[in-house]
């Protein structure tokens, strides 16, 4: 899988693509990721990216010469599967989106930055508009690599162990996760539940989907009520 | 205000912490903003800040010593308002989670890392658990970043025209922002909408209220009906 991401202030993208699971991935060749500087294709004179809003307010709004011109740039090398943009006023972001994006070859992140980008950019180029989001953020940087990670760890052979990814909450049966315990089996005066020192995997288990279903039910009654529709 | 960010990855968080709103603000002193590596905090002779779960499974969890050795430290330098974990399983995080944030002095946010954090950091120290969306992610670096985004750009002063922050998706009225255009008046053959180059102020708002109404009613049906409800 390649993975393009293009933005006014792409140094912003740096450290969170070099380390962790994301970052090894690219050292293993399991993906592939550039990021674009948009002040790399502007033709204005002063390498701006961005001017005011027509009708006036608050805020700059990216023009759409440059995001055009890499974009182009990018498509006349390959196929691209999606051309993403990510704001607040996009389709809400899932976990599903990322399993599915997962399965394609090239994709493209357009982060705006500021007030938004340009509508015409919008409507000509970008196939899918996601928010990860009910929050407004300063630009669209974190959210693209929001989405690349959780693309990325879903890419066969990521997680050194592949059942970790389809035990987390939105995977497995819908349901959030409940609590996990580690060593020491007493810290603090604290224990770490018997149940999960006793070895009897089947009372592990039950205990562990009785976690779970408490913790939906309590944080997230929406979910809990889906699943238990489904049931 | 002054914000720690504790991880057990914090070479993950400078570029965000360093470029555009969130690093000028702290170039501007509206805002401190220090991360603390858990791995300085361990007393295992390995350095280890993680161990496997009790009860078997995949994935690593956070072991509780490091960390509570690392808050405790924090806590006996100042009081802290909220201590918050990042995690799938936890309360959505909003628009205006950020904005009563944001009139706090202290905040600490614990990142989660590979399987999660032992449950007896969440049980003792933890204050509130968000989730900033329905996708899982490889740690909770990314998603303290997003909410320190979030909280960061409300403060007064960050953004140069306050206007700017209340006219968002999700602060005006509720309602997602619809298109927005700047220069050139015509790109492409596509020519921006007439009205927003009219001058009529009246026209444009009523347009762009008209915009925002559709473009709700149309990616999120949810947030259209309250907001129809509330009319």
């Amino acid at each position: 899988m390649r993975i393009d991401i293009i933005s006014a202030v792409p140094q912003l993208l740096e450290s969170p693509l070099k380390h962790s699971i994301v970052g090894n991935a690219q050292d293993e060749d399991l993906v592939e990721i550039h990021t674009h500087d948009l002040r790399d294709y502007t033709e204005d004179k002063h390498n701006k990216v961005d001017d005011y809003p027509y009708g006036g307010g608050a805020g700059m709004v990216l023009t759409p010469q440059p995001i055009f011109s890499c974009i182009e740039h990018l498509q006349s090398q390959r196929n691209y599967d999606e051309i993403i943009f990510t704001a607040p006023n996009g389709t809400p972001f899932k976990q599903e989106d990322a399993n599915k994006l997962s399965t394609d070859k090239n994709l493209i992140f357009l982060c705006g930055h500021y007030k938004g980008v340009d509508q015409r950019v919008i409507d000509s180029l970008i196939t899918k508009t996601y928010s990860i989001g009910d929050y407004v953020l300063s630009g669209g940087e974190l959210p693209a690599l929001v989405m690349v990670d959780s693309i990325v760890r879903v890419l066969p052979g990521v997680l050194g162990d592949s059942e970790s990814a389809l035990t987390d909450s939105f995977q497995n049966e819908k349901l959030l996760e409940g609590p996990v315990y580690t060593r020491p089996a007493e810290f603090k005066g604290i224990e770490v539940p018997e149940v999960l020192r006793s070895g009897d995997h089947q009372k592990v288990k039950e205990w562990r989907h009785q976690q779970s279903l408490e913790r939906t039910k309590e944080v997230r009654p929406d979910i809990y009520k889906k699943f238990r529709n489904e049931q």
